[in-house]
């Protein structure tokens, strides 16, 4: 609580040519977030990053931010691009096994139909269709209710820090870029995923979209789409325990060389969303190696969803 | 000039919030262009889409501009790129012939040696020791001054109406990244093109510089680049006539449903900088079929350098 007051008391001197801004700054930025050690850290870090003249400041424009999707900063039970797949070949009438019998090569070839052979305008459309007409089937809300609160809290937080806030998902960055705006207040051109080869329709003037995936989604691969899309090392990294999936991408952060933070979230909250472990444990592994903030959604959480 | 006079008094009208910026606006933003055609056409543009309220008016987050970069906002005889190619075989001791004579698997070969086998972090530290040291071997100045005065006009000028400009070479990205900013003010974010892959050298914690290019670069291939880079297409589109490299930025911006506008810049100025024509004059056939704006350097600009 000190940190906090030291912090909105900094701003506020700050903040002189802007004095519609203190308002905010005083009152907590992370209200679902208990006061544990989790958001002590994460207020330091950002009010010490932020402070003109420290030598931990880092200059604005390279605070950026980097952000998994799934599980990190919405739910991920089911992955929400792979139920849509699921909606989408009901609608085109596509047999099949239930996915969650069907091995990797199904999943795919189920995933490549229901994803190219249009124009990205037309699958654009038809994300927005789902995404307006469909509810998540356990938690029985639109999809934008599924966002994690806290989440939104830190990255209205960060933003307001100067912070530059990506998405960097496993799945399709065209799916997410859809509602990226409307979930998190970050514009399309700040998500980055994986993505279909194109083929250019000249008489047509549009992007045919290619029964062929771009690149591998997870992993190593994370840093190398920050490395094309950004060309710079994210300073605050935040993924989450399930495959490993983001493991490289905290990894990478912490070797910027600038001050740097990474958050683990773990999913240990069966009551509220949903409790799960990872089958080798390597992403708890590498986050105690290299001392990563891990994230409890139980114990660091006061509330998850929106409502 | 009533155009202009006209759009300094919408400006100064819409701006009462920020009475600071109405001396700004109210001198001509296109110095270094002459009052030509395609001098009214840009600020018609950018006046018609800027007005609040109107059919045409483009929402700030829509207003994304694309420039080419050789040719199209520095010189490219010789294409610098490739020159650096040159001066770093040289530091490397790597024989060969005379670039000029090269073929093009000979030019890649030389390319990727002199590109790869580092980690991203020695790669930056080349290119800013390149240009700080080394200069224009025909203009005989530092690189920044190679850069064509009126595009940096025109590039303020777009950015102070609310447009997001992206610079998408037919060279690296992460080569253009390192001088981005300096040279045209566009963070390296904003800069797209093609790479290297990748590899992730864990004890290091770094990402080493693969021998194999990721994609090809030009034609088609920037359309591809933008959609993956920005998900949505620009309304603002700038390339130059050399090889038809950029007739498909040009034609995938105008398939944008916002009104849109296409500048092809034409090299025909042997006196004050270079003339050149293209083999099969693909840009400009295209530029006349799709009704693009052509941009003679000889008539339309007051000035070429900085000085």
């Amino acid at each position: 609580m000190r940190a906090l007051l030291l912090f909105a008391l900094l701003l506020a001197g700050c903040s002189s040519k802007e004095p519609e801004k203190k308002k905010e700054v005083a009152v907590d930025p992370l209200p679902s977030w208990n006061n544990t050690a989790t958001k002590k850290s994460i207020v330091d870090y950002v009010t010490k990053i932020s402070k003109q003249g420290s030598k931990e400041f880092i200059p604005m424009e390279d605070r950026i931010a980097t952000f998994d999707n799934d599980g990190t900063i919405w739910a991920e039970t089911p992955v929400v691009q792979l139920f849509f797949t699921e909606v989408q070949s009901q609608d085109m009438g596509l047999k099949h096994r239930p996915i969650e019998d069907m091995n990797k090569k199904e999943i795919n070839d189920l995933f490549v139909k229901t994803h190219t052979g249009m124009t990205d305008e037309s699958f654009t459309r038809e994300v927005k269709d789902f995404f307006t007409e469909v509810k998540h089937p356990q938690l029985n809300v639109p999809f934008n209710k599924t966002v994690y609160k806290p989440q939104l809290e830190l990255m209205k937080y960060l933003a307001q820090n100067g912070f530059k806030i990506y998405i960097v998902t496993g799945g399709t960055a065209d799916f997410m870029r859809v509602v990226s705006k409307d979930f998190y207040g970050i514009p399309p051109e700040q998500v980055i995923g994986s993505g279909f080869e194109h083929r250019y329709d000249e008489p047509r003037n549009s992007l045919m979209r290619e029964p062929k995936l771009e690149a591998t989604q997870a992993r190593e691969a994370k840093a190398y789409n920050i490395q094309e899309a950004i060309g710079k090392r994210p300073v605050f990294a935040v993924g989450n325990v399930r495959s490993g999936g983001d493991i490289y991408m905290l990894r990478y952060s912490q070797g910027s060389s600038y001050p740097n933070f990474q958050l683990l979230v773990n999913h240990d909250d069966a009551n509220r969303e949903f409790a799960y472990q990872e089958k080798d444990g390597v992403s708890l592994l590498w986050a105690q190696k290299y001392k990563w903030n891990i994230l409890s959604m139980k114990n660091d959480w006061k509330t998850i969803f929106p409502n």
